[in-house]
């Protein structure tokens, strides 16, 4: 066995005690902890079980707007998107004036705490579903990342790890599936075996999420498969912590409805745009609608008028101009719109009706984005020695996973 | 056995058709989802864990403010606070000028399905734990209504129901006590066996949630004690549906607070009144301090001044003039103050520090009132059918427990 590095290290005031063993942070995409509970009633995910009977189990907050990037750049830096900067999958762009994808390191504020782990002796490997988040997480990093996605093109002098697919014992998988998510947990898990890697960061897609709710036979299947994985990682020896970037809910029923807010508000007002930060490669999730979106006026003096005509309008539950907006939802006021408006639990807010096509959408619509999927789950697989009992006691966030894996538990070692 | 009426009702437009068994609607007080998923992963509460495999386990949003009257109001007749007129437990009575507890049925604007399931032929049994509740809940109701609180007080003529103590077999309870909660469980599980009622809303209280957290020993006992009682419902072939008034969060930890938000506004504004809706007899319980307080001023051109003033306060989440928390939070425009205000998930806002007496309360500060404690479980004994399945899937409400537990389940008979 090879020795691991225990030594701490401190990212943006935070100090991080990794133990000497495998430390591993997953982040399941789209995991509202209705999926938890619903797959452990139904007694398909045992290894979950185990670690929430033994460990801890527990709420913890995410960042606003409840997606993928703003939450994953949240995770590896330990920092709310004010710091970071990343504030959706896609923005419009205040020094250019173009709407552009939020997919590039460029983007990214701050260092992460896995390429500082990496600099203090730690083995980090990062793996992502999306090929999209590769980049952004893995900024400045010594060590290996690639995504499942794009696990074939991993090379090592890009990736820091070649032939992915033999390590793994599996192809590339379909990003449009269960197995995008399922081939990230087995490349830990094979990083782990190789002692490849020693400190892990898997971050999975929601696109089962997105397609089922956690009733359905195909998600309990999902989740149960998860659970193989998380079971072998915990019989490695790893000290295991998981989270979610954002939850999700379904939006499509009889009640709910889309607002194609741009729509609306051109006709009452003209001159307005609507981003939608949800917006990324993989339409086929969401069809770009989501819980909250950024509106851009031409005229500054409407503020107010719009915020309260949005704010009146069935379906919308917040409107924070661009400074409040920044304060209270911890948000780059530079990277945000004039306008900052969340939805209903079952409600999506769109640009309009030509912007979004439903038609790709498989099945019904299942999004997030807004406050109703701000909560997630944190499980760990030790139980919290007292400081972190009493932190998980009050408001704590999905990006101090890192913080607590490494060094919330009690350690058996110290109980000898 | 006595036949049991499967007659079907309308209350305010919905039609509530209950299977001809007993029909059991058990609010537990102050229930965040938490308690569940801890309690059931510590093996605490088999019965619920057959109920969330067999039957439906998600989450339902309650009305806020995030209080018990408010929720139990709403729960009993379907309807949002709006309809009710129950907007706290206390409030700025706009007739008189006085602060009142709204405990009278005076102040319940519309009629209770309890007391149709009656007029239907149903025989209704409702216990509360206090019983600051069981007059407002009993409205015009022909049938059983005690608390525990003051189950020795139950006579024939103004209960439906005398000698309580001999049938539960446990004398009345201290009110600030799990075994408040548990001997409206046990009323129950009497009265089914009894044939005393076929028809039962069981509202407990949040003592045990207000003192302890989901991990502690003494909510593990409690919840498991809870459940042998959930066990006896479903035993006498009663269908069981559940679901929680609010959730419940710690408020009292190193990095969260308290406002003294009438201090703060008179300093700086001057004839500012600031009502603390979760205000009732039982301090113990919180100290009157919540997650949701009514603003109250002299000079109705400070609205928006002030409002502003506070939403830029740390720990505040969320401010809204009357007009705008009547349309957003479903509220009964007369019985709110000029400015409704919400706080984060670990703080509580209260009126000057005189006010409040911070040494009634037992150990450390749990609390409600606000967003953060909204969500709350619901559990049905039953899986569901497909229109409830799809009702699920929206915007489900804590206040739709009747129906849903009516109504949304299948009914083994017709599967034969």
């Amino acid at each position: 066995m090879v020795q691991i590095s225990s030594e701490s290290f401190t990212v943006h005031g935070r100090t991080y005690r990794p133990p000497a063993k495998p430390v591993v942070v997953i982040c399941i995409d789209g995991c509202a902890d209705e999926y938890l509970s619903v797959s452990l009633s139904k007694d398909r995910m045992p290894n979950l079980a185990r670690m929430a009977a033994q460990g801890y189990r527990g709420l913890v907050r995410g960042a606003l707007p409840s997606f993928t990037n703003v939450n994953n750049a949240s995770i590896v830096t330990g920092m709310p998107p004010s710091v970071t900067g990343i504030s959706g999958n896609f923005f419009l762009d205040p020094e250019t004036g173009e709407e552009v994808m939020m997919n590039s390191a460029d983007y990214l504020r701050c260092g992460t705490l896995l390429a500082e782990a990496a600099r203090m002796g730690r083995k980090v490997g990062m793996v992502t579903a999306k090929e999209k988040l590769r980049e952004i997480l893995s900024h400045d990093l010594e060590g290996i990342a690639f995504s499942a996605e794009k696990a074939n093109e991993a090379g090592m002098e890009t990736h820091g790890i070649e032939d992915v697919e033999t390590l793994v014992g599996a192809p590339t998988p379909e990003i449009y599936s269960g197995e995008a998510s399922l081939f990230v947990l087995r490349s830990g898990v094979a990083l782990l075996e190789a002692e490849r890697a020693d400190f892990l960061y898997l971050s999975l897609t929601d696109y089962m999420q997105h397609k089922y709710g956690p009733e359905t036979p195909e998600s309990l299947d999902f989740y149960g498969a998860m659970d193989v994985e998380i079971g072998r990682l915990l019989n490695l020896g790893a000290v295991v912590g998981m989270t979610a970037d954002h939850g999700m809910n379904a939006k499509q029923t009889s009640d709910s409805h889309v607002i194609y807010l741009e729509s609306v508000l051109t006709e009452q007002f003209g001159g307005v745009r609507v981003i939608c930060p949800i917006t990324d490669p993989y339409v086929v999730h969401h069809g770009a609608l989501g819980g909250l979106v950024m509106v851009h006026l031409t005229d500054p003096a409407q503020t107010e008028t719009v915020a309260r005509f949005i704010l009146e309008m069935d379906g919308i539950t917040e409107v924070y101009d661009r400074d409040m907006a920044a304060r209270k939802l911890e948000l780059p006021g530079d990277r945000i719109g004039d306008l900052v408006v969340l939805s209903g639990r079952d409600v999506v807010v769109g640009r309009t009706p030509e912007y979004h096509d439903l038609s790709v959408l498989e099945g019904g619509l299942r999004s997030h984005g807004g406050r109703y999927e701000e909560m997630v789950p944190m499980v760990l697989s030790g139980s919290l020695n007292p400081v972190y009992a009493a932190k998980a006691q009050g408001d704590p966030r999905n990006f101090d996973i890192f913080e607590f894996t490494c060094n919330g538990m009690i350690c058996e070692e110290d109980h000898v």
